[in-house]
């Protein structure tokens, strides 16, 4: 079975696909709160109101995948962003694909480190949430509303991922 | 100088100024992801599209305030909703009042867990970010757009925290 190779998640490796929010991120930053805050400024939009729809706060609680978990299906949503918080602190895998037609051959894998968060654009191709070494909870910043905002597909070609255990 | 008790952080409690994010708030719960995520529902509506807002994401990297910090005033955003995900696992300080005129005998302080985030409803009053033992990220979710959305009162009674340490 074919391997997916993880990379480090950054923020321009990420970019046809989402945000990534972390400390490192390039953006505008300004102190606040008398000096004691710095706010890193607008990480990513929240692209949630088409059609009726409007983004609400939710806790994904994940148990961690088996090691030799297989990975048989994508999934986008057509009508909004949707945001991963990690409020565990653990290292997490992403698999992704451009909008648009699914090309299994470039999909691409990250592996986030424990202090990374992500959001991805309406209609970026992912896989469904990969904690890996233990159950992780994440906060989910996403559209809840009328019709349809979830595709699911199965993958002709099922994945493992390479993973550093 | 006054010094304010802090209770403990629970949904119930919380209900006058916002919203409590953690595995315990009472919500609809079902499973997701062929059962690996169980996803606690809609725990806190994103309020931040009035008067041409939309929402983002930003992180605020908050210093510690020190053991005699003195607090002296308390903002409220008039035109959205404003939630600080903890992405950090330390506790933290939240100081609140009601929305309407600002009533200082009215103020009250919560202690949050490492594992508790919380959206501010829009108008609640509220202090600064308070993190307490060490530096501490929050992922935060409000409102960006035309118009002044914070206002900011003196306090004619400043008050200490009376912090568990």
């Amino acid at each position: 079975m074919k391997e997916l190779q993880l990379q480090a998640l950054s923020a321009d490796a990420f970019a046809p696909f989402g945000e990534v929010i972390d400390g490192q991120t390039p953006c505008e930053q300004y102190p606040i709160n008398e000096g004691l805050t710095q706010r890193h400024h607008a990480l990513a939009a929240v692209d949630c109101a088409r059609e009726g729809g409007a983004p609400a706060l939710s806790l994904f609680r994940a148990q961690a995948i088996a090691p030799d978990f297989v990975l048989r299906s994508m999934e986008r949503h057509p009508l909004g962003s949707q945001a991963f918080i990690n409020t565990s602190g653990n290292s997490y895998a992403i698999v992704v694909a451009r909008p648009g037609a699914l090309e299994e051959d470039a999909i691409e894998g990250f592996l986030a480190t424990g202090s990374q968060s992500i959001s991805y654009h309406r209609g970026t191709w992912h896989h469904f949430l990969l904690a890996l070494d233990c159950a992780s909870d994440f906060v989910v910043v996403d559209r809840i509303g009328p019709g349809n905002n979830c595709d699911e597909t199965e993958l002709k070609l099922p994945l493992r991922l390479a993973l550093p255990r």
